[in-house]
Order: C-alpha cells, then structure tokens, then sequence
C-alpha cells in the first residue's frame, strides 16, 4: 500500500491552528451545528438507548465536570461524552458530510464540550475546537476513503474518533508532541461498525468516538507515549481497517485557508432524503410568492430516476410510508404540515382531506440528466400560471434559509419557547463559558 | 468467506456453563493465573504507564466499588477494569496462550475482579467467570486465527474484550439474551494494533479489553439492544478484521468436557522465551541432585538452530544482553541467581567470576531435529560423570512445578513476605470475597 507520511503530520497541524486564522464563514457553519446538535440531543434525550447508558454513568457517579443531556447530574469529561454522542445519534436527525462519510457533530461536540467544561473554556473555544476537530475528522474520513466505509466500518465512529481527540486536545492545551501521541493512542481505541445499524449499537459508535477522543487526550496530556504514528504506519489503523490505499488528495487546499467542513449538510426534514430537494424546492416556491393549496392544478416533479423506486409511494398507509412518498410530502408542505417533526407523519396524514387534495395531483418523473440531489418542480395553478422551482442539495443554502430550516426543525422537535431559547444561546456564543453550553442540554 | 453461525452461539454457551460441570484441573490452572496475575499487577503497579492511567481515573473518581493496583482509591467498574488491565501487563510479564495467539489474563481478570466487587460476589465466582472468560477468549481467537494478527490486531485487546464480556457478564447474571447483545456489542467496540508495541499503548490494550467487556455487560443487563450477531455476520468483526476464514475447528471439543484454556503458559523468567527450556532444564537437574558450581567441566545445550541468532550472546555487556546469552544464564542458574528478577540482569552479572566460570564452559549447538520449545542440556561434572536433563515448554509443568515457579517469581518481584501472602490468600480462595481479592491489588 502506499506510504503515506503525511496525514498524521496535517492532523496534528489542524490541531493548531490559531483562533484568529479561522475564517467566520467556517465559525458559522459550527455554530448552526452546534445548535443542530444540542436540538437533536434534547430531542433524543428520552430514547431508551440514552437512558441505558445514561443510567449506567449515573450509577458509576464521578466528579461532577460535564453535563449530560437529560439529566441534571454532571459527571466526567470520559462518561458525558460517551452519553451524549450516543444520545445526541440516538435520533440520526444530526448532520451529516458526504465525503467524510459520516456524522461529524454527535462524535466531535460531545467531546469539545465535555473538555472545555472540565478546563472551564469560554464557549467560543469550543466551537473552534469542534470545527477543528470536524475539519481532521473531514480529512482523515477523506484519506480514509469509501473503501474503509464499504469494508464495514462506521467512520462516524472510526475517523470522528481522531476529530473528537483533536478537538479534546486543543481545549487541554496539548503541545504538538502530546497531540501526536493522542492521536496515535486513539488509532489503537478507534472502532465502530455498521453492522450495528437498525439496532442501538449505532447511535453508540458516536458516543464511543467522542468519549475515546477525551481519553486518548486525557492520557497524553499525562505524557502517555504511543506508537510514532498510528494512524498511517505499517499495522496502524489505516492498513488494519481498510485496502485501499490512502486517499491523499484529501490534504489539498489545507485549512485555515480552506476547510472542507464548511460541506456539512443538516436534515432538516424527518422523511427519505430523497425527498429532501422536492420539500426545499417547494418551500422556497412559497416562500417567494403565497399559493393557496386550493390553487393548484398540478405539480409535477423531475427527479433522478433512482429515486423512483425509493420514495415515490403513490398512496402512502402508513406514516412510515408517508416518508417515501413525493405526493403526501407536497401535500404536506403545501398545507404547512411540518415535515421536521416526526409526528407528523401518521397514518391520518396519509388520509388527511386537504393532504390528499395535492397528493393526487403530484407527477413524478425520473430523468437521467438530473442529479440525485437535484429536484424540479413546476406548480400549474388555476389561473394558469406556472411557478417553477429548484433545489439542489449539493447547494449550499444561503445562512438564512439554514437558520430558517434548523429553527423549524428545532421549534417542531422542542417547542418555540426552547427552539428559540437555544438559538439566542448559541448566537451570543462569543459571550457564554463552557458552563454555560453545558446547562443547555438539560434546560 | 465462508459463513460463521456457530461462534456467537457457542460463546453464549460457554457462558452460561454451570459451575458445577467445571473440572478441578481448569479451574486449579485459572488459580494459577490469578496468582501470577496480582503478582504480575502489584510488580508493574509503579510503571510509568500505571500511573498516568490510575491519574486519569483517580481524578474521575466516581463511586468507589473496586479495587485498583497501587492505590487505595476505590473507583467504578469499567474505570478500574481499565486501569487493572494496562497496569497488570505494564511489565509485559503475565501469561500467554499460543493457540488463542494473545495474553489473557490482562484481559478478563479485570473485568471479572471489578464486576466481582461491583455485585459482592464470591471469589470463587471471579475464578469461574474468568475461566469461562479466558475460554470464550481462547476459542474465539483461534476462529479469529493467524491471518487476524499477522493483519495487524493484538489478540490480547480483540479476542480479549469478547472474552472479558462472558467473564463481566456471567457476574452480572446476564441471560442468554443478554448475554448475546452484549457480545454483539463489545463487536463495535473492540479494538487493539500490534504498531503498538514497544510503546505504552501495548499494555493499554489489554486495559481496553477489559475495560470494553464490563462496558458491553453493564449496558447489557440495562436492556441494551445491539446487532443480532456482531461478531460473524457480514460487516461484523470477524470479517473486517480478517481477510482469512474463520477457523471453526477451534470449536472441536467444547468445554466443560475439554478447556483449552489449560495449556496457558507462564513466563517463569525475565529474559528471552528461547532461553527458557535451558533454564527449566537445568533447574530440574539441580532439584534432582546437588550440583556445585565448582563441579562443572562443561554443559553442552541442544536447541533449535533458529534460536542461535536470537539468544546465544556469547559473552553479554549489558543487562539487557545477558537476557539473550545461554551462556550467562546458564551461569546464573547455577549459581542460584535469580531469573525472575527483572534487577537480576545488570552490567554486574556480566563480568561476575562465578557467573563466568560456568558461562565460559557452555557450548551451544543447534539441531534442526529439535522443537524451538525443546532444550536438551549435558552437564559434564569434574568426576567424569554427565547429568542429561531436558525441558520442552509445550509439556506441562506439574502442579507443584508451576507452584514453584510461579512463587519464585513472585519472590524475587515483591519479597518472601507478600509473595506468601498472594498464595495462601489464592490457595484459600473458595473462602474469599470478592472485596478480599480487591484488597489484594493494593496491600
């Protein structure tokens, strides 16, 4: 396999990048996930998954450094963060980046949060080391590749390992030499699998990424010393856990000038993403001008044809099968039915009057020439007229839109009281202690 | 690759084994381990590596149940499982098993002692469970194979946290079910590089199988749910840790009829494995009759010639050398030095006349016809007479050999007082709580 020199090098250069080389397009985006996340842990919260192992770090008890969502008890960096990646995943409602293949919040914020809490971090603190520890996390996903994926492990769990022990470093003040051997000792703790998907196992892979990040950096902070190099050496974790060889042209245009986290996409809505272009395009059609669901004619739909056999159920009985199906989805969304929650997708919404009323007047049809992230919709009123609409989820929305849609997404899963709560907490980040982060995943 | 559905099921059985259907001679060599392994962790308990991760968790602190070596600090259970583990294999001087390809005790006698202490169970409860453990272990090492370490995967950490997972399991009273999610789940969790080696992340692996298992148990028995079969199915550890089909003869001959977990080997003395059937063999001798120093004209060895280029350092500077010098040690044997001792190896040892006057009438020859676990020393005496003795390390020692050993050991690593201590307190285990065997780790 190739040799690759350089990766652990690059990561641990990420590691220090200095506050004020960090571009505030890049701080945004960490911010919007920072909200995203602390919305899906609150949301997920009350799962099983997260009361298991919430009881079992409870019982286990400790000094009382970090919170955890859904409960008023703190307790070690090492506990919270292996509670909340899991609690925060146990929804899989959290962000996602295509070409780190993976969630990079629920394994890198549990980790930069429960640290910056235990070294008393101003808040704005832990946002960069998130994002600095997203960008490694991005980046070694990358050298990583599809073949690491596709072998069957969960890079979630496996690259967000070295993101959540660049970001715990960074807030202990890890020197270079220290954040080598972290980074190095997590190559020997990283796992995570996907045959654990469908079961609870999958939401763990997050929280055992962030609470090995906060190990490995609280060992070598210690002067714990591991192999040289880890992660790329021979019988490392990358020969071990992958044939390929390492993707090297995922150290081009390195950060602080570039970073590639900057990519990250939320679900915003709680159905098929294949579906998540036609509600996007039909949202900024309303957005743009107001149609009464009584005005329409038709709607008709251009999709990438693979999606035909994936999300176009035509009369949805379930709300399991309303998830997959274009014409409840634009029934939904022309009546303001929010399709960020969860609940709303019932058996009543797939025979709801109105729903109905628009389902049956959606025309899908699938064309090559169109990207499988790409959607078309063309809305005939009455009158005649033709509002045609597009959304490409390759395209980034512009900040508002985002915040629109993750205010949404949070005011369906939590109420507006909270949803709104959280938003100001994390636009006036720059003013909040890590204690004070840490107070949001419970009130 | 060929399919597995055995293993998952066999590891449940082996499990849930009634303690009445355990044969004495098992459970006699799972004492044995016990013993080397407190002498094992109370010798490495002022390693560097210890105390960085009994700082680590010292500083967690939490609720106090088990007992950690070198502290009289009580701390959870996957905390001291952790800590027990890397600090037992600090020295790097505890048992090995050849079939299983790794050390276990390291690996499952923290997570049975800590789990032990956490449920208030009888001693001889840890002894089973670790047994059961160390079996579970074993076998599925040998399914994982050679093709699985020569990968790159220390046996130790991998094979070891399935095995800690029975052995933490079996004490928390987990059932079948139970039992099942949790192998399926310490699959997602286990991990472990040989490109550790050398460094402190070595005895860390053993740390993190151990640790893993109480993990997996503890979350087990709270309703945890994971994969079906974690270990075997597609995606599951076995294949995207192996590029080799399991080894499903490892299952031949099931236990409690047969346990492989009997031909565990012990490290007797602190210097090169290939000089220690020389050892034995000449320590056999002098248990036989009474050899003066003074008497020996010259001692002729036969050994496998692949050991000529390895430990036959015809005359040794350092310490370190005299660990790879039959001459020397030859010559410390016989005058009753010992090798044991880690301190035994020194610059002095190298130039002491009496030691020299035996190292300089050793000849060592190699024989392809002989094992590489196989010595065959000639002692020719000043009388004329020669006394043959032979040692192969694959044969067993009996009982009150390995009783032998194994007090001389810990003799020269902890003194006469508390290597007696450690002996009568295992011989009397059967009377023993687990909180009496948790104080052992410190006093």
């Amino acid at each position: 396999m190739q040799t690759d020199t350089v990766s652990m090098r690059h990561a641990v250069a990420i590691a220090a990048i200095p506050a004020g080389d960090i571009p505030e397009t890049a701080r945004q985006m960490a911010r919007f996930s920072l909200f995203d996340w602390l919305v899906c842990g609150r949301a997920g919260a009350s799962e099983p998954v997260a009361g298991i192992v919430r009881d079992m770090i409870e019982e286990e008890g400790g000094k009382p450094v970090a919170g955890v969502f859904g409960t008023a008890l703190r307790v070690p960096p090492r506990a919270a963060a292996l509670a909340n990646g899991t609690i925060s995943h146990a929804l899989d409602y959290d962000d996602t980046h295509f070409a780190h293949v993976g969630h990079l919040s629920v394994g890198v914020y549990p980790a930069a949060l429960a640290v910056g809490e235990a070294v008393g971090a101003p808040a704005s603190d832990i946002v960069d080391a998130f994002l600095l520890g997203a960008e490694a996390a991005c980046r070694l996903g990358m050298v990583l590749g599809r073949g690491h994926y596709l072998k069957g492990f969960h890079q979630t769990a496996t690259a967000g390992a070295f993101g959540a022990t660049v970001a715990a470093g960074r807030l202990y003040g890890l020197t270079d030499e220290e954040m080598r051997n972290a980074l190095s000792l997590v190559a020997t703790r990283a796992s995570g699998l996907k045959s654990q998907f469908g079961t609870m196992g999958k939401p763990f892979n997050a929280g055992i990424a962030a609470s090995n990040g906060v190990e490995a950096a609280a060992l070598a902070r210690r002067g714990f010393v591991s192999a040289d190099d880890g992660f790329a050496a021979p019988q490392g974790f990358h020969p071990t856990h992958s044939d390929d060889a390492p993707v090297l042209s995922a150290w081009d245009h390195m950060p602080p000038a570039r970073f590639v986290f900057e990519e990250i996409q939320y679900k915003l809505h709680a159905c098929c993403h294949g579906t998540h272009a036609m509600i996007e395009a039909l949202l900024a059609a309303k957005r743009t001008r107001r149609i009464s669901p009584n005005a329409v004619e038709e709607i008709d739909l251009t999709v990438n044809p693979r999606w035909l056999r994936v999300c176009d159920i035509k009369k949805p009985r379930t709300g399991l099968e309303a998830k997959f199906s274009y014409a409840v989805l634009a029934g939904m969304v022309m009546n303001d039915i929010a399709t960020g929650a969860d609940d709303s997708y019932t058996e009543a919404v797939c025979v709801d009057p109105a729903v109905n009323a628009i389902a049956r007047r959606v025309v899908v049809e699938g064309d090559e020439a169109i990207s499988d992230t790409d959607t078309i919709a063309r809305i005939r009123l009455a009158d005649g007229e033709t509002v045609e609409t597009r959304h490409d989820l390759s395209d980034r929305l512009e900040p508002e839109a985002l915040e629109r849609g993750l205010r949404a997404k949070a005011t369906t899963l939590l109420g507006e009281e909270t949803a709104d709560r959280l938003w100001q907490a994390v636009a006036s980040v720059g003013d909040r202690s890590a204690h004070d982060l840490g107070a949001l995943l419970r009130s």
